[in-house]
């Protein structure tokens, strides 16, 4: 896919890169852990795109998705990386994600119910957002889970035989099951990211494609970068505890949300030997950030290591114009070149200045932005995740400290 | 204006907070540093008010600001704060920041030349991005300079004297000046942020009236919380580098973005005494980031401060209704509720969950989101970060690490 160029030395020693691909190979093949075969899932790839035949979604103008957290953050990654590329139709989309009722209200105000198809996604079913809004959405449309009109602009994406899967299962709903082994912040490739992104027009194929090469580039052991910078990155967690991803596209805006909760919420844990540890991720978007966050990376404290993500071709031609601005004359030394290339001298320049400072960078340099380096970029996160999990010794995929809030907010309503 | 509550122990004492006073008023009062007098300066809020009276912005359905960090930070937070208000009409905003050429065309793609007020704002003129955009409208809709069109549809903010200065003289463009003693980034009480704001609709006299009295509570020594919080964090930036700003509305989105660039690039400096300092800001939004941040902040490593934000009145009665999702009728206990309720429940049990932690976390509630709240907000943050500032010993109102990668993209050109 694309190309990864590392300004820093991991340090780390060969039987360690082995350790850990064995440890990787391992988690893969036992069946524990099921994001690592889910580019390989034709099945569900094919009953989502059988579905979207049969459907008509011709008179379907919105399509909203009701979830949280892995529900909702990489569907958003996807479309706006693409949002832009010709296969995307002209159906909204929207997230009901937050119970802020202005939000709500700003969510719904131009929603026919005729006119949207709604998609509820939660593992168990009982993730309050997603049930409120639910109940919300019934009762302000006026429907019951018996009408015709329910079942046809509802689906629900949920695990199997959970509470929700049986509500649907009553109800006749249209549903997909996300495997029980496959957490939600890694269930993308699952129908939870496949069926919006199908219905809104992208090619579910070359994203799965895109994923799949990432994938077994790593396990020809052709990857060992991605090792050596989960084991740099672990190893110095105390003095670098900070991860900054500078994305040059606002393209990657919520690309950059889908990392924060990856990686903050698969790695932020007391680990098998009882020790905090984690690594706090941020994103940032060239050039906008430069403006804001770079001051701080350039002279701050040397606690962050920093991924630049650069798109080589923007696949749009468009010019700075040959335009004198009088009394700015300076500025002219970029008239006649495309916004591509000033986009990306910034990036490059910024990572320049960036490297002066013996700041730990790393980059990632896609050809360009489809479904085909849009899987590949996925993957290529979840597998760098649960390679730096290996190494910090966490479990990745559980988030045991979010239950606490959940029981005392329960708590202050039952009393 | 709100009510502030710390649960954690500052151990500054007396002669501290007395030094940290003096040295504030001494800065507000030197006249080095604008910003403090800004929300009295009625000259200036009647000169941006005389303008919108007289300007018929009946035919305007865009307004478009070309700015990037501290010319649309301010004005976006604000904006998307106070967008669900009645004051808010019916306008478009569009900011025109990166120079990524996908966003250029989204942004532009239903805008109408005729239909738009553009501001273009920059201190100097020379921000390549604010120049190129100017360039690439002018050449879109074919304007030139000296069209009677351009002349009705732009205004320019800018430095007195700097070239863009001359340059709307020239043509004898709209223009407003920013003080030459405030910088970008608190620059929100200038025309900056007074301008837009003012068109769309808000009550600007009441954005200033917030932050003066903010302001007057800070200097008549009622709130010395400010400078306990200000010294407790300098005082541990190595242990505690992180500062989460965890903000239980939506609509804080772009506040947390705003606080962001003010926090990060003020503090993150080489300072007086050749150290690098500085404090690493993250902004996120609740209920959704209990979904994706909080696990790191409750099992990860203890290196951060949290800061939690909560809105008393939504001034929404929005209720979940009372709806029964068979199978999910452990999720009943919320129904006949308001969200409002809900969201804030959310926001107290996240705390207490955090607090139990033993994390530093401190609250701030607003009554009600409002130009009266959002200007007392602003403020607070920019005296938070002055005494901060002062307490980490380095000039919080510059910015010299970001010149090196400007240099750098000059010399990729000339080349």
């Amino acid at each position: 896919m694309s190309s990864v160029e590392h300004f820093f030395k991991s340090g780390i020693i060969e039987s360690d890169i082995y350790g850990a691909y064995e440890a990787i190979i391992e988690e893969s093949s036992s069946g524990d852990i099921g994001y690592y075969t889910l580019p390989e899932d034709m099945a569900t790839l094919n009953e989502i795109k059988d579905f979207c035949a049969n459907y008509d979604f011709e008179a379907i103008k919105n399509v909203v998705v009701i979830g949280i957290g892995g529900s909702s953050l990489g569907t958003k990654a996807i479309d706006h990386m693409l949002s832009h590329t010709e296969n995307r139709n002209d159906k909204n989309l929207i997230f009901m994600e937050n119970v802020d009722p202005n939000e709500i209200e700003r969510n719904l105000k131009d929603v026919k119910f005729e006119e949207s198809f709604f998609i509820m996604i939660s593992k168990s079913g009982g993730t309050i957002e997603t049930t409120s809004h639910v109940k919300y959405i019934v009762d302000k449309y006026g429907i019951s889970f018996e009408d015709a009109a329910f079942v046809k602009h509802f689906a629900i994406i949920t695990d199997p035989l959970s509470p929700l899967d049986k509500f649907a299962k009553d109800f006749a709903l249209t549903t997909f099951h996300l495997p029980l082994n496959v957490g939600g912040r890694f269930s993308i490739f699952t129908p939870v990211g496949l069926l919006p992104l199908r219905i809104l027009g992208y090619d579910v194929d070359k994203l799965l494609q895109g994923a799949r090469e990432l994938k077994k580039s790593f396990f020809d052991k052709h990857e060992d970068t991605m090792i050596q910078k989960a084991y740099y990155y672990a190893n110095n967690q105390e003095r670098l505890p900070i991860n900054v991803l500078f994305s040059y596209s606002s393209s990657f805006k919520y690309f950059n949300d889908w990392y924060v909760q990856l990686w903050g919420e698969s790695l932020g844990k007391i680990n098998r030997d009882g020790n905090r540890v984690g690594l706090t991720p941020i994103g940032i978007v060239g050039s906008v950030d430069q403006h804001s966050f770079l001051q701080l990376i350039i002279e701050g404290p040397q606690n962050k290591t920093v991924t630049m993500i650069k798109v080589e071709d923007f696949e749009n031609e468009m010019m700075i114009p040959d335009v004198t601005i009088p009394h700015l004359e300076k500025t002219n030394f970029i008239n006649n070149h495309s916004f591509n290339t000033l986009i990306n001298a910034q990036c490059d320049a910024t990572m320049q200045s960036i490297k002066d400072q013996g700041v730990d960078v790393d980059s990632i340099t896609l050809p360009r932005l489809d479904e085909h380096t849009a899987g590949g970029m996925i993957m290529y996160y979840e597998l760098l995740t649960s390679i730096t999990g290996y190494f910090l010794n966490v479990n990745t995929y559980d988030q045991p400290g979010v239950e606490l809030g959940k029981v005392i907010l329960k708590e202050k309503f039952e009393k």
